[in-house]
């Protein structure tokens, strides 16, 4: 009979329909008969391979597990299933810097032939000489600056493309990887653990939102919709008659510390039931996340782990952990412990 | 098999995957059966029923098989299948005024008792009296001051729980309905139809983005994450140790004529490929969208019946019509006669 249709009306569009549904219906009826043959008491078999069993993966398993037990008091209906992570230090390193400071650098070097005066003017005079600590001493201020000159005065597209041309070559220093590739495996899989149980994953970081969009759906599997982040403005201008968007020299929105709950109220318009950290600056997300009266999980990546990754936390200058570390017992924050609870940390490295 | 596993399992969580695959298993294979009996020329049964046959409906329904055909030159890849709506005259009635201008008017009178002072002070006293033209007059500064009145110095959700409360009582005069069916029944039309084809639909709204989040999901099926309109400033504090986000009298974003694709690039990151306007407020956004070099389509609601809706386009001061009416041809963007390519308007009249 479907092959009676298909031809006879070899170009219809309605065709596909046909094929997608018989494929979807042989699919769901394999599955039918295969899945009662599994134990039901069995764990789901590639639900978070790379975390050792332990407290940490179990509070994990057990949050998803009651919150889509339908008949369950902890039920959550799926548009209510918003899982929300920082990015930097949370879902990646940020030793010995973040991405995008050393994106930042690099733009900088790249640049400096056409400003000379950069020479000698801070903070650009001390990023030229790798001189962090003197970035650092040049304050916000300074980091706005160097920001505006390496992430303004270009349209949204064109910036897209240098972000993704510099992902595509820049390596991280210690690892001698691909920027791309120094993402945790174990958060990678809380991702899709997540999203198999029907949660839409967000990003919501300090980091520039334009800097990571190009990326996030190759690194993460998150689509830049679902991204939220620190922004400069930018403005509608035709160029001759074609409308462009251009970015100008000036902050819009910080998306950090009390930042984050801010946007992501701007941008999501609920509260998330999920959500995962690794500093101080995710304190008050964390705080306003899991203050809520329905179920709720809150999470944070602990660097303990000073062999396979980095071990830092009070008194670190990137990614200080203090404030939220000390009240994570009594807010009910999970502590995952890198060295203790993951097997495996980067894809790369056994 | 099935039901002995139940019995065995009736607690276990596992139980609804099969009973879920089932039900669709067999919804597949019904329609499966049902398919290649229909005539593959029909077009799809439900799809704009309250579309008259014509150029308009023709123009989308052909735009959308070929964005959705895989096989075909124009196919876009579901991800990117972005439909953006402006909401006042696109989606419902903005006449005799928008739907948040009724709220404010009477938010304004409850709250008038405990501002004596708004009797003599504008644009309080000519909204207290009903005098929309003398509130017009008190120009965006006037606006602005009866929105921070109204919308701002609460928490975010209290201000939900004061719009869906109006929503709950208010009616619109002209048809003595809920503000919730003034919506386009062939607009709802077109949004599921869209949806069906696996677009994402979005409102880019010049309205509080607030306001309509609430409604959003009733009146149109559209989650809150997928609104943009303008806002206020928000703040993260501690109400004693309760974490809540303070609506502060500040604006924040005008999301109007070309503040609407840069809010579109800020809260999706990517140009959509349809958008539907019915004012000079949408022009920006129409011609940003309509110029990018693969598929997009471009649609103007306009406002040609005085019988079941209003007729207004270039001189009237809500939602006016001029600019983009004259490009519309030019541009290639479809112009909707309400009167003659919408066999209904509304669901409560014939």
């Amino acid at each position: 009979m479907i092959a009676a249709f298909r031809q006879k009306h070899p170009d219809h569009p309605s065709r596909r329909n046909v094929y997608t549904r018989l494929a979807v219906a042989v699919a769901m009826l394999m599955g039918l008969l295969v899945l009662p043959v599994a134990s039901p008491a069995d764990p789901p078999p590639s639900a978070l391979p790379s975390w050792n069993d332990g407290e940490a993966k179990a509070a994990i398993v057990d949050f998803v597990e009651r919150v889509t037990y339908v008949a369950g008091p902890d039920y959550v209906a799926v548009p209510d299933r918003i899982a929300v992570f920082d990015n930097d230090g949370t879902l990646c390193s940020e030793q010995p810097s973040s991405i995008q400071l050393a994106f930042v650098r690099d733009r900088v070097k790249l640049l400096a032939p056409q400003h000379p005066e950069w020479k000698e003017k801070e903070p650009f005079a001390s990023l030229l000489k790798d001189n962090l600590a003197g970035v650092a001493a040049s304050g916000e201020k300074g980091i706005a600056e160097l920001v505006m000159a390496t992430h303004a005065g270009m349209t949204t597209e064109t910036f897209r493309k240098i972000v993704r041309d510099w992902f595509a070559t820049a390596r991280q220093p210690r690892f001698d990887r691909p920027y791309t590739e120094i993402t945790y495996l174990p958060m990678r899989e809380l991702l899709d653990y997540l999203r198999a149980n029907d949660f839409k994953t967000y990003i919501v970081s300090g980091g520039g939102i334009e800097f990571m969009r190009p990326m996030t759906e190759e690194m993460y599997g998150i689509p830049p919709e679902q991204v939220i982040g620190s922004s400069i403005a930018t403005k509608y201008e035709l160029e001759g008659d074609t409308p462009v968007l251009m970015r100008e020299p000036r902050i819009d929105f910080i998306d950090d510390g009390p930042g984050k709950p801010v946007g992501i109220n701007t941008f999501i318009g609920r509260r998330p039931i999920f959500v995962a950290g690794n500093s101080d600056g995710d304190y008050e997300m964390m705080r306003w996340i899991t203050a809520a009266s329905g179920p709720h999980f809150g999470m944070i990546v602990h660097h303990t782990d000073g062999e396979r990754e980095w071990a830092y936390d009070r008194r670190s200058d990137v990614g200080r952990l203090d404030k939220a570390l000390n009240e994570a017992p009594q807010r009910g924050w999970l502590l995952v412990d890198m060295k203790a609870d993951w097997r495996r940390i980067f894809d790369f490295a056994e």
